[in-house]
């Protein structure tokens, strides 16, 4: 049994992720941190979890985390990596939620982020935590940085396409549409449901976080990289992305055949029939991106579509199936949900 | 052309006035404050206004509020009741959207809203401002307490039964549900999307500040009003308000006649024929309240369902049709757009 | 391992008794039917299903289905009572997620229906499977006739108060909401996105076919109940009901300690503690009913809220826990999936 | 008082050119025709038109039709074309909001809609409806083909930066999404609220029938146009389409302020300041297309954001639009309502 702590339990992450620990068979929670709900059950903040767990808020330095193997981040960024030297020098693994290890270059993340970094020195150990791309270095990670949202429905959708040279790697379009829960589990005018609800529009036209991020690892998959462009919307829903995604095609491989087989063997990536449109409900609390590729009229244009729950497969879910690689577990292990639909 | 002027023109109350008065061929809105965001053009806050107004917000204390005729306060509670009585005593007359002036006893208003009021002896000359009530004494009024949005679906509602004595007047249960733009423009994590969305609850079931305010209404109408129950519930939608009523029959006259012939000179209140189910779509962005008076089996039992826009009829339409009143104007003057369905 | 079946697998009661009994270590589903959709995988129909059953959709009168120990009816009404006799006789036991079998009474049947009731000699040995009143009876039944999501939500709220004479049982009134799904998965207009999207109302006022089987349930509890009023209404969500229940109370009893006591043992209904309100997010894709009680003022008005998820413990979830009953197997089997929240 | 009909008045469409020209002072509605719901009131069907009108619905044969002077056809697609030689030969101008007579090319228009063409003689003469493009051949038209909602919105968010040159008119991609009421007001199980709600999904990315429509009017105004790429989406929300328009810009004009030049005197296209993002709701009920354009870091990636209401400036308040040009009306006559917000 694994012992795994999580600081910053307060959020849309942090309970997603005592929602799929709590059925996991190979892992105990015996620390959840708030330092704004110390002392608080979990369960008296998300009623949800009310008959599952007793597990009482305490401060992020209780010393109790230091007994864990596993910590989740599940912080606003910014926060982990104040935190992170400590526990990596007593041997504490690190699966991050935030966004504070995810970019290599400490001046890039700078740049984004709006403050230097705490530990650049960790940037370059940090493994980007992607099974699809890096599981065997995840599998010996002391730190894991677990993807953004955005960029796990991207870089899932465009990867066999990059990584097997079908596709020019200039020019490509990410058009994502996320539901407001990637906002997280705060106050803000924007996310209101008067002001996000029966209306849709794009944001951050100008300048995303994750676009560096999404960047970062298709370049690391095809070097020749560039001119990417990402533009993210806020749909009227709780929980989903969807990813439209644009490139053009330069070989005469057939796009279908080869997304099949590069995800035959991925437990959760699913690879739709020609055709077919994956709809964001039917991946709702589920760990699975479903992707479907389009060429309409036979012609160059390639059209991806790709889908995923922004915070399973995109956040919590993810994490575990990280954890799960790291600890030698089957991958799948606790995370055999079916999506909730309708 | 009346003057008018409008104190806290930021919150949804206030946009609602500047898109009902723009239409509006009697008035012309002269001054928009906020103490918060002033010196901004109100349609960088509001972009449906681009193109319509030009105003500027200038803060509360803007001297030239006192050129107006007429000043709505659509501002948090307990704001208008500091300022009334200086625009009073120059001769300006208030509707106040807020609760300040809706209770006739100033202890019974202080122990609902948590600070002593400010100028209790204005209670007694404020006008409820409910015209199917009290239009006469709103035409005279200086100082016009808008209603609050579940009052006025509940008391239209309950209205011809209790006047005509066709019901008990004890035991009454006003179960109601609103849109979640009655919670107002304001950052708070009950009503985020990702909290709202796709769930439904009650709330404030232990008591809610619209129980004395529906009571004392009902009261003035028939002495004998008690025990009177009311449950508001959240709904996962942006405007609208549907009161489903309980009461027990105790005469033999048609209710449904009765109701018909109750309202069948008022311009904003719509009776359905018998058997109906308004739904709040049909009044979104109308002043209109519609309501269908339903008796199971012919029985004893009375279910009243009463639909509103919680932001028109709730509040800034009935403000406007208040003002109309005031100033000797048709009564639908400006308030004659038809609902948005769907 | 039992062996089941699933006759009319393609409704939303059918994709939810797929998802349930996929994780259920217990049960293998042999054959899933469908008159319309015969030759399809049930994957192809329902995405979320994509990987985790390969299962093939025949026609209702699939001879395989006689080699299963239990068959589920997720069928529209009318159809399970033309079958249930010939598979009862073969010794398969039947639970049936339709209404077929709810009501005692064939002619009341008849008149809520709409047509003959095709085994009315059925009627009296079908066991009404709310294992929170039934359990015994469940255990031994060969025939079960799961409830109804409006009775479900509303029996178990005033379960407490009628069995230990809390409250009068005459003029109780059930003011329920339902989210969309409890339609079933059919095209109609009122149900379109643009029809029940962003509105809310109130339907069928003069009548409902749950009131019936309410009243007999709760009659079933207290002779004396009487003067039964229940009121639907469509909430602009795609799963939940919440019931708010209106009771005068009678005896000095505390209603929140009854009711902690009645369902201590419980594994599926949760008493929140005093002051509560749930939300239907708190349960949705769990078996759990969670309730709250409140009396305003310590008065005699007592107000239960009682929250749901309508496909599970509202439909296939209770069907499950009623097959686990049936079969000697824990209660919770398969059940012990937490609600997504948010 | 010019005297209108609108054949098919009881979907969408039809209800909201009812809810504008109830409002507009230079047009009296005479003849609203359903084969399906003739006989009835328009406001049984639609109850936010109760009090509004009076009118019955008539067949469409209804020989009143031809004592209109404009008629709307306001039918499915495939209707209008039977009828309109008829009407014009009587001298009636039409204003078909169908897709009949939207595209030139009889062939074109039958491979896309599927059954030959009923008068492709009138296809040359039918004028497009966009004003911002034909505003003095509307003036003469007897017959117009007004645009279908995804091609307002595209070819509005193109159009200056076509004209001018400013982009490279191949390669260009249209990312679209539409609220739910775009599908129409009919029963269909993909658009039930239970199916669509909480859900986002691409559709017809294989090909739609707007695409022609888009890239006919996009070459008319730069021969140039080719490969020309567009995906719609379905949002969860009723009203309103985003498109997300991507090219590469070739010139060194500012974009910017071409495209505040070319539409400063348009009274119904508000060019958004630079760094904007139009929402949805900012245009929901209004007749306006609300622009904003970007060029991230200053590159040569354009991304136009493009809004409209597509119901109103999408269908029937471009329809009225038209209809004041054809009539030598004000072109805002009856189109001044702002939009609903929140």
């Amino acid at each position: 049994m694994i012992h795994a702590g999580i600081i910053g339990a307060t959020g849309y992450t942090g309970v997603e992720l005592l929602r799929i620990l709590s059925g996991h068979p190979g892992v105990r929670v015996d620390v959840v941190t708030s330092d704004s709900e110390a002392g608080k059950p979990v369960a008296d903040i998300f009623p949800s979890l009310r008959g599952v767990t007793d597990l009482v808020l305490t401060r992020h330095d209780d010393e109790a985390i230091r007994d864990c193997e596993v910590v989740f981040f599940a912080t606003p960024n910014a926060t982990a990596m104040h935190r992170a030297p400590e526990l990596l020098s007593v041997g504490i693994r690190i699966i991050d939620l935030s966004a504070d290890f995810r970019l290599k270059d400490a001046a890039t993340w700078s740049h984004w982020y709006g403050e230097p970094h705490a530990c650049p020195e960790l940037l370059e150990q940090a493994v980007y935590g992607l099974p699809e791309i890096n599981r065997s270095l995840i599998r010996e990670a002391s730190l894991v940085a677990n993807p953004g949202c955005y960029p796990t429905s991207v870089i899932l959708g465009l990867l066999p396409a990059l990584l097997h040279g079908l596709i020019d790697s200039t020019g490509i379009i990410a058009d994502a549409k996320s539901g407001v829960s990637g906002a997280g589990r705060k106050a803000a005018l924007a996310t209101q449901f008067s002001e996000a609800g029966e209306s849709f529009s794009a944001y951050a036209v100008a300048g995303h976080r994750h676009h560096p991020e999404i960047f970062q690892a298709l370049k690391s998959v095809h070097e020749g990289m560039e001119d990417f462009t990402f533009v993210p919307h806020l749909v009227p829903m709780v929980r989903g992305i969807h990813a439209t995604l644009y490139a053009r095609v330069s070989g005469d491989e057939t796009v279908q055949t080869c997304y099949e087989n590069h995800y035959a063997d991925e437990p959760f990536v699913d690879v739709l029939p020609a055709g077919s449109h994956p709809d964001t409900k039917s991946v709702r609390g589920s760990n699975t991106c479903r992707i479907a590729v389009h060429q309409p009229e036979n012609g160059r244009r390639l059209i991806v579509l790709s889908v995923i729950d922004n915070l399973v497969k995109g956040a919590a879910g993810q994490a575990v199936q990280n954890m799960n690689i790291m600890h030698g577990l089957a991958e799948t292990t606790g995370l055999t949900r079916i999506a909730l639909s309708p």
